[in-house]
């Protein structure tokens, strides 16, 4: 057999129906995709390989998918924190954005979320965001894949008037994106408080025409569900569930707020959950009751959302906190094991945006997106098992080498598609900018 | 005025009473102490200094004190996960510790906790292990700071056979650090299910002899309040209370099952709590009440617990799952904002051991424990405010420099006390021993 690259690692966590740990493999790349994976012996015996790297100490595990964020928060990292929801968004979040955001904002705050998520070993991400186009084009040209959300709101920006404007331009990109083959897009509707019953009708009917997934946060703080009862007599899932959205297209972020019946309901409809734990801690949001919902058999993703309420977009770390926080919040050390956070942080991802048969496990045939972590640093010492340390203890400068479809995208943990000192310098020039705007004064760097 | 070194990061943490932020502010080290904290421009003109560093994008903050930890247990760090506790402990980590640990697992292992700390950051750790003299030998060796504890249990281990004994051997070890320069001994009386109430009061009267604090696991769990309220009629903390042991040299950690009458009395005796968030939540064990803790004006400090049920001892990390994680408990984003957690990391650690004199802030006169923390990285971009960066986004990789008592120990990242090498190829020997008795066997690294 002929490959491209054939790699060594000393583990591989393929994510296979049985969650392998298998020692001593190599995995075979070809043509973008995942030729084999076999025995190290075996492989040196039967693949001739252009190139073939050896990777002592490294565990090989599928891309890190991150199921919700907004990419382009990244320029408002930090700029407020330790404050209650309202006043975070009244006061410091949507004014920001209604003074900032524009196109050129939204280039330069996607390309250091690019940034960091290849580092950080995320070969795929979700996104809802203003001027998607210009997002769509900055992961496009990282060479990383994503799940661009048409997004749509009752409310004008200095992106659209009017949640028709949101949705004409959202149906221009997905023309636009028809056949990429690194980019998809999806609707994204933001939440139920901010959009109303007639454009998530429209929503529905066009996901339909489609083929797209919805993306929407949902039951977020008890105080939503609140005012949606005050509102419209109903909870918001009911709502959804009325207007037809509720089903195996759906993608519902963070649902902090859950009921029995909406567990079986989302089950039986094969609806999907992101769990977004740092994000919903962060915001004293709630706590998504994961362990049920697993247990209900309901497909649950992680995100980390946005920059600006987390603070980072790291997803290994966001995997050890929802497999931290599941067993605290269910009360039992047993739930959600280390085998299951890494499947939630790859293939349920996967899975959320129909994206299962291409990518989110080493799987011949699939895409080649790889990430290579070393275990050797002396935290994540010894190692009874990998998918342990991995989970429990490793750090994201532990991802060393990261391939999106067959291509080197991070080499040594080293960007090869970003120019990372110019990516940080549009970055301080935007901070600087945003700062000056509040009368603050920055230090160096 | 003349200073051994001086240090120009972009912003220095001294976790003051005002939480300052300095910026362009320099700070100098003379004799293992610090000399001044001054705007760098009159530094570079008034100070006369053997060496200078420029930090240019580094925060300087005071070395991170973990208050509780058992550092030996590196060497089974990741060995068993995912259980119910009792099982944990009866089928792996009880079984695992009476058949290897003897003085040479605790050197090995102590080696690989000291060194995964100072990489981290952390300067001074409190440990509860057997053995303890060769811990307090591997810390004092590595040059760190400890506080290393008199280990006190009913039950017999291979460094002890009765409650007398252990006491016994822990004056001994007292005796021997004396007056040494960065080790303190304290009592670590195990638990109120492991010790009775005889050796209790013994180790109340010689604490009160010696001056040294006691540190004891204490309300862990809700099944531990059951079982003491079956056994005597009173909650552990009460247990504690009428033996005398309750006032400002009580160290509790864990303390997840709180009244609001215990609060108060921890309160008003000036009783320390050490909430040790991740091994809460891996463990199941319950929620410290951190919020009201603070509130009511009680000590808290923040330690990783041991690496069996972390499993990492990164008190960088250990912080901001205590600033998030006290949100979401109190249902409230301002709960413990960043400042907070620093200072509980820093000063809130070093008061519990009576050491808030020498160590836990940037102060001139006290010793000179230092980290510089470079947040340059993609990750921390851009910097609106260095402390939501260095708790919210940081990752202990960004620890570049560390000193303790003005003695450099980690210079760019790497030890200059500890071989790492040699400290890891020794925790693997310990791995393969310890997988070959239980029959699995390990990949490469």
């Amino acid at each position: 057999m002929h490959a491209d690259l054939l790699l060594h690692p000393s583990w591989i966590l393929p994510v296979d129906p049985t969650d392998s740990v298998l020692i001593e493999h190599s995995l075979a790349i070809a043509d973008g995709r995942i030729l084999a994976l076999l025995p190290s012996a075996e492989a040196r015996e039967q693949i001739e390989a252009e190139r073939e790297l050896d990777l002592p100490g490294h565990v090989l595990i599928p891309g890190l998918v991150n199921a919700h964020t907004h990419a382009p928060m990244t320029l408002m990292r930090g700029l407020a924190d330790d404050l209650p929801l309202m006043t975070w968004l009244n006061e410091h979040i949507w004014p920001a954005e209604r003074r900032w955001v524009d196109p050129d904002f939204v280039l330069a705050g996607t390309r250091l979320a690019s940034l960091e998520m290849l580092r950080g070993g995320v070969t795929c991400f979700n996104d809802m965001y203003f001027f998607p186009a210009v997002t769509a084009q900055a992961v496009a040209e990282a060479g990383q894949r994503g799940v661009i959300g048409m997004i749509v709101l009752d409310f004008p920006s200095r992106f659209a008037e009017s949640a028709e404007e949101y949705v004409a331009r959202g149906l221009q990109l997905h023309d636009q994106y028809r056949d990429h083959p690194l980019i998809r897009i999806a609707f994204a509707p933001h939440s139920p408080y901010a959009v109303s019953d007639e454009p998530l009708a429209r929503v529905r009917t066009l996901a339909d025409e489609l083929d797209v997934p919805i993306h929407v946060h949902l039951h977020e703080t008890h105080d939503e569900v609140v005012q949606s009862l005050e509102a419209h007599g109903e909870r918001p899932f009911a709502r959804f569930d009325r207007l037809g959205l509720v089903g195996p297209g759906l993608v519902a972020i963070h649902m902090t707020q859950l009921e029995d019946g909406e567990i079986a309901r989302l089950a039986e409809t094969g609806a999907n959950v992101v769990h977004c734990p740092e994000s919903n801690l962060k915001l004293a949001s709630g706590f998504c009751p994961v362990a049920r919902l697993l247990e209900a058999g309901v497909n649950v993703a992680i995100g980390t959302d946005g920059a600006a309420s987390n603070n980072d977009l790291n997803l290994l770390g966001e995997m050890r906190t929802a497999a931290l926080l599941a067993k605290g919040v269910a009360r039992s050390a047993s739930a959600m094991p280390a085998a299951a956070a890494l499947r939630m942080a790859t293939l349920n991802g996967a899975r959320a945006f129909g994206l299962d048969g291409e990518i989110g496990s080493l799987e011949p045939g699939k895409a080649a997106d790889v990430v290579a972590v070393d275990l050797g640093d002396s935290h994540t010492q010894p190692i009874y098992n990998p998918v342990s340390q991995l989970v429990y203890a490793a750090g994201r400068h532990q991802v060393r080498q990261v391939w999106v479809a067959g291509r080197q995208l991070i080499r040594d943990g080293q960007p090869l598609t970003l120019d990372a000192a110019a990516v940080i310098a549009e970055a301080r020039v935007w901070a600087e900018r945003i700062a000056a705007g509040e009368g603050r004064v920055l230090g160096r760097g």
